[in-house]
């Protein structure tokens, strides 16, 4: 549906474990990263997104494969692709690359919903609109 | 195949995010400590298990599915499911609740690797029998 | 000031980096974890804290030791212990210890602040009175 | 001793609790990028230093005071500066600002130390030239 959207990501200590890898939990950070963005390239910060819409993005499904491990000092391109555009969600296709090496692959659901109830609310349309002028 | 094995989390600032509610990566850290303290049950402990055996298991996939929130303060209880017990792999059933009411769930697939290689390699025969004799 | 209160931790792959250590900054979650314990012991809960009383605890200074290495595995027990009590801050004392072992060791001033502002604000008197009651 | 090296870092949910500003432990991972960039800048990548020299630097002290907090989506400047450097440490002075506001200020205290021993061993020549070379 779309071209992906690029963004880098250095590995530090923190992200890594005694395995001498990335931790797994870590991926799914670097990917909000990218997500983030994304989104901002779009026009769209989420601080002003809570503070002005009172609406915020949650993650509602990860279905992600790791097929080989990132270290200390790598250099990651975390692909940003967006699968499907609902009213109230977001599906993303996304990818951790190290120069030609696919690492982590997957599909990331993303639901918007209040601030407060954290129940799903419709993507307000000024946001939607700027959303699909990037894809 | 299993009757859960159960561990409690108690949340704490560091789990959550400016949301007000726990950061969705931090869950697998949860999901990890609990297979980690099912494994330590079954007599396994990891550190033991690197040095010993020079293997250790690393998460190939997870699927899962974000229902409802917790947020500060909440004391959750983690369930470990085994689904399929391969010579090389485990696969989880896991949960996250608080109280009656389910927060998290999903499948977490487990590749048993050598330390070095981060390649797949058989679960040594004297940690199977442990893992089996849990189940 | 006061006898110390402790609280055990356990060192999982989340708190480990690519040296075969505990990360250093994950020392201030465990640290942060005995403190909010021995508050919760005290019985004021934070998620509470915030929602009736309108504050918080925010760190203003820390001073940290580090003397040894904690490992996957190891069992620890963070030590809180009471410097200074002050209108709107306290000064802790805390430790991280293996066994007979000692880690980490230092301070940790955390101050009262209002959950809007982020500015000091007097603990309110309910609070004060059960911490002072723990001590 | 030195002019300040800077590093830029934008503050994501990853880094932030439910008190709507960035969690205190995570300034240190702040630095440490900030520092491993500075010594990457002087020609140094840390997974080679492991892996050629087998050394690494782990922080031995922090003192750290926490004026103002970070928010979601800020963009905060790192500065690393030498305060002294040793046989077989260096004495960091660092700083967190958003634009001219100074958020976190202190000192890191870093030794190099061996893989494998975990105990103080002097910084390599070839290392310690590169480092002088660029303060």
């Amino acid at each position: 549906m779309s071209n992906a959207f690029n963004w880098n990501i250095r590995v530090y200590y923190e992200d890594t474990d005694a395995g001498g890898i990335v931790y797994y939990a870590n991926y799914l950070k670097f990917l909000e990263r990218a997500r983030t963005e994304w989104l901002r390239h779009a026009g769209v910060g989420q601080y002003e997104l809570a503070q002005t819409h009172a609406v915020m993005f949650v993650v509602s499904n990860i279905n992600l494969n790791y097929h080989l491990p990132a270290k200390l000092d790598d250099e990651l391109t975390i692909t940003v692709g967006i699968k499907r555009l609902g009213r109230a969600s977001v599906e993303f296709a996304q990818q951790a690359w190290r120069g030609e090496t696919l690492l982590v692959s997957g599909s990331v659901m993303v639901a918007c919903v209040g601030v407060k109830t954290i129940r799903p609310y419709p993507i307000p349309a000024q946001i939607m609109k700027k959303i699909k002028d990037t894809i």
